[in-house]
Parts: structure tokens; C-alpha cells; sequence
């Protein structure tokens, strides 16, 4: 039985084994200071298909497929799906993952979407309803551009603060046995509104929430920042991560030391204009399920926290004028 | 712990009680038939709000409120809400949900939203993750239809496969401990494609995936459709309902005299226009928590499949000549 660590962390009580993972990018990534760690770089964003949500959905395919590879296992031998992505309806998912024929739990934590999706099914492992399980997300440049902000072809001006839709997938194979990293315990995100309205500027949305997470799952374990190789957030990009080492610090936390962030880690500002740094489920996705996952497994990190962050707006809230909520989703991940 | 039995059924262990439900819906639901057995009953589709989207909010906010009231505990009591809507980035729920400031677990599975909800968080508490959590999901026919078909002004003539979007929302607090229906068993489903693209007839597109879950869930637990007082499906409609009974039969399934369907139930055809039923989230949520939820607790009805139906669809893969997959998730529920 999983039992809970003060008011908001749930401890597992099988610690839920990653067995495999995989992540798939696109070209700008590819040529990015990860390009090292990624299972797959495509050389064509639209991934030889006839649109990028359908490219989208290829990219979940493909980090799935090699996954699957990777665990020497079938499909067949999952017991359930957990995924979303940032498109209306979550069609990413829906139209990627439906030829593999296996239970399917849509998810919905907008940039965040990978950690909310490990936790599901760690929590379905960790009671018993499913043996082995995959968590996958993915993003895409350009079909956000066009469904968040503007078609592509207007050549709108991004402001310093915007970031940049990472396009690629993450997928992390979760089983009841195997070897691998354990999930060992979590803490689910509540929705936190800081007024920011700015769709340019999802970093200073998403940084409370990230501070709300983090420092409530500090207090719940009675842990600190030093007690972790690192603390990894998923997109809060250049402006968002300095805001939230500010934010922890007006609550005597300082987590500068370990602090990464999969949003600044994607591109090299120097010679990559992407402003403020990479965004979207893809983001976190593919950096946690190739760079992170290969240092836990290789044994040169032993101990983090998984953070993923996202901000929960569509283009009809902010057309509407309402503000622009953060969320993040905690794990605690041992090598 | 849960267990399998068979390739896809999870039974769990504690049998997570539903303590209390509640539906609040809009002004066409409660001039219906099942008007007896709503907890609140809107005079205005707007809810006083100033967009619809935000009236949808506060559909999944009034229901919430008032499932909390009826079991007499307050919102801090809850470990976790599972939410989910039809709008782009389920903006219905972050928007609907956030005061509660409650760790938020999103979902999507279009209208089988409250289905995988009740899956999702009957889970949690299965695993000693959660003690008590809410499900909840919503829908609204004005915000669907200017998202998915055109703005009303419009006036455009709906086909008679078309359906209704129900306006309203039903929320389940789920509890490891207190009395009230149990969730014996589940059966997610996949997402299963017929080849039906046309997005006026919905029915069409779910009742395969229904069939799918349905048949699975028979054949794994070795029962039969006489095993239950009622078998009963979200918004199939007249059209998908009529469906279901065909491709059921051709599997040697006759559930002809237990089903019943959400759809069908929410509207009285001699009197309202609504073409082959009513649709959305909103609808099997708002009838599974009023009426079904009452049966169960008074005993006329001991034995009982929800199994709620959506259809993995947005705008965009409609405009982009994409079929229309359905999924279907089902639970064993008894009083």
C-alpha cells in the first residue's frame, strides 16, 4: 500500500521501476547541446507526413516504438497508455498511440503532462492494476505556433520573454519488476493563478506554481535542495527559473545548486535564437527520458526530483481576458 | 492490492466508495424527463458569467459544491481532484476547479471524461495514495458548438444523426472508508476506429468502442449481460444505441433488455428537439450522479455497468480529413 507523507506526498510502496525510455526530436533539437542523448533526430519536422499534428503523432509513435525496443518487450505486453500533448482534444496522443491497441488514459497537465503521466501510472503499478505501463508526451513547434499564437507564415516578433514549443516526444516504459530507476514518491500539482495574463510569458506563469509544488513536498518530507543531486523543472525557461529560485527563497529555500531546467538545458542561447529557452510537454518529456534517465541508470545521479511545470490556458481563456494558471506535478526519482 | 482478471479487467481491492454526488445542469436538461433528479437546475445558461466557457466553470464548480455539502465535508478534505472537460485545454475544469486549490490531476477522454475520472481516482484510493477524491467533468451546448461546429448565431440545420450537447456537470466524491455504492471493477478502453469522419453522427463513431470495452469486460470476468440490473452507456443516442445492439449481437451479446444510454435518457423527443439525443460529458456525469447514483443507494438497482462513451476528435483533425476514433471506459458499480 502507498501511504501519504503530510498533507500533499504520496510515498509508493512498490517504487515502480522504469524500465526503458526513449525520446524523439525534431531538427532544432537535434542541433541543440542534448543532441547527444536523443534515441531518434529527425532530419524533417514534418516527419514525412502531410501535416505537423500528424507529425506530432509520429513523434509519440516513434519514442514509444523505441522504448518498446529497448525493454525487449511487445506492445502487447503493456498493460496501459497514459499520454497528452498540448493540441485541442489531445489529438497528438489520441492519433499516435492508437495503433497500438492498448488501454488509453488521456491526460491533461499542458506542459507538465509528463510528470502528471509517470505519476498515473505509478500509481496504477503501485496498486496493482497494471504490470508494466507507458507515460508518453510530445509538443511540436509548429503546431502550437499556429494553434496557440500565430500561423507560421505571418512572421509575427517574439518578445525577449517567449519561449520556444520543443518539437519531440518522451516516452518512459513503468513496470512492477525489472531494473531500472524507481519512482519513490510524488506530489500532485494544484492549479496556482499569479495573474500573469501574458502568453508570451508562460515562464512567470508557471514559476509559482513550481515553488507551491516543490516547497510543499520540502515540508511534507522534511527534506531540503542538499538532500538531492538535482531538481529538475520542466520548462520554466531563463526568466521562469529565475523567478522561482526567488520565489523558494522568500521561503528560505535555496535550491540554485542543484536547479535545472529542461527549458534552458534544450537549446545554446549563443547560437540558437529561441529567447527565453524551450517549452512544451515534449520538453521535460524528452530531456528527462534520454539525458536524465541515462545518468540515473548509469549511477552519476542518484537521487532527484522530476518537476514538471505547465501553464493551464487555452486561446479562448486568453482571448476572454483570464489569467494564465500554473501547474507542476513532483517525483521523486531514485537511480 | 488490485488484481487483473483476464487480459483487461482490474478488480480492485477496498471498493472505493462513492459517499456522495451531486448534477447541476441548465435549463433544456431541466425542462426533461430526469429533471426530478437533478440537484440544481439552472434558469440561466450563463450562469451570470459573461462567456459560456465560464458558465461551464461554474457548472463543475456548482456540482463540486454541492457533492461536498451532501457528504458534509469540506473541500481540504479531499486528496485530489480528476477532472476533465470537451474544451480546448479542458479549460472548463482548471477555471471551474481552481479556488478549491485541491492537487489537480487533468484528464481527457472526450465524453468518457467521467468514466476514466471515476477510473482514475478510484485507482488512488485503491492504492492508499488518496483517502477522499472528487471526480467531476462537464459539458455546455453553447461552448461546444461554436468550438466544434459553428457559432449559433449561425443557425445552421443540424442532420437527424446529430446530437445535443447537454449543458451541466456531475461531480462523485470517492472515499477508502464511509457508505455508498462501490466500484467493484474497471476496463479502460482503447481507442478504436471504425472509419467514421462524419462529426455529425457521433453514435456512429462511439458504438464500436463501447462494443469493444463491453465484450472485453464479458469475456474476461465470464459474465453476462442477465449478471446486471442495467448495462448502461454515456451518449451513444438513438443512432449509436441502435448500433451497439448490432455489433453486440454479431458477438453473441444481448443486451438488449438491461441497456440503457445517457443520451437517450436526458431528453423527451415528442417535445424537444434534439435530433438522436443528448451528448457531451456533461451528460453521462449529470445522469450517472443523480439518477443512477439514487437507484443505487435505495437499492432498486445492486448491480450496475457505467460505461461511458466519447469520441477522440477535434476541429483540426476533422478539417484535416481524419476519422473519428471512440473510446469507451467502463466500471462495475455496486449499490
Amino acid at each position: 500500500m502507498a501511504h501519504r507523507v503530510g498533507r500533499y506526498t504520496v510515498v509508493l510502496d512498490k517504487k515502480p521501476i522504469i524500465i526503458s525510455s526513449a525520446a524523439a526530436v525534431g531538427t532544432k533539437e537535434g542541433d541543440g547541446p542534448m543532441a547527444q542523448y536523443f534515441d531518434y533526430i529527425s532530419d524533417d519536422d514534418l516527419m514525412e507526413s502531410k501535416s505537423w499534428e500528424q507529425a506530432e503523432s509520429l513523434f509519440q509513435r516513434t519514442a514509444v516504438q523505441i522504448a518498446l525496443k529497448k525493454a525487449r518487450i511487445a506492445a502487447n505486453e503493456l498493460d496501459g497508455i497514459f499520454a497528452g500533448d498540448l493540441l485541442n482534444q489531445c489529438i497528438g496522443s489520441t492519433f499516435g498511440l492508437i495503433g497500438f491497441e492498448i488501454p488509453f488514459t488521456g491526460l491533461y497537465g499542458a506542459c507538465s503532462t509528463m510528470a502528471l503521466s509517470l505519476i498515473t501510472a505509478a500509481t496504477a503499478i503501485d496498486s496493482g492494476a497494471m504490470r508494466k505501463a507507458v507515460a508518453v508526451t510530445s509538443s511540436h513547434f509548429c503546431s502550437a505556433e499556429r494553434q496557440f499564437r500565430f500561423p507560421l507564415d505571418y512572421g509575427g516578433v517574439r518578445p525577449p520573454t517567449s519561449q520556444w514549443t520543443v518539437t519531440g516526444s518522451g516516452a518512459a516504459i513503468l513496470s512492477a519488476s525489472g531494473s531500472g530507476p524507481r519512482i519513490e514518491s510524488y506530489t500532485i500539482g494544484r492549479a496556482v493563478d499569479y495573474g500573469i495574463a501574458d502568453a508570451n510569458n508562460m515562464g512567470a506563469a508557471m514559476a509559482p506554481a513550481a515553488a507551491d509544488t516543490i516547497s510543499r513536498f520540502f515540508s511534507d518530507t522534511g527534506t531540503a535542495p542538499s538532500d538531492y543531486d538535482y531538481i529538475v523543472t520542466g520548462d520554466l525557461g531563463a526568466v521562469g527559473s529565475r523567478l522561482l529560485g526567488e520565489l523558494l527563497s522568500s521561503d528560505g529555500i535555496d535550491i540554485g545548486g542543484v536547479h535545472r531546467d529542461c527549458g534552458v538545458m534544450m537549446f545554446d542561447p549563443s547560437r540558437q535564437d529561441v529567447h527565453a529557452g524551450g517549452s512544451g510537454c515534449g520538453c521535460s518529456a524528452s530531456i528527462f527520458c534520454s539525458y536524465f534517465m541515462q545518468r540515473l541508470r548509469e549511477g552519476s545521479i542518484n537521487n532527484m526530483l522530476f518537476c514538471a511545470t505547465g501553464a493551464l490556458m487555452s486561446l479562448t481563456s486568453s482571448q476572454q481576458g483570464k489569467n494564465i494558471p500554473g501547474i507542476c506535478h513532483l517525483l521523486h526519482i531514485k537511480g
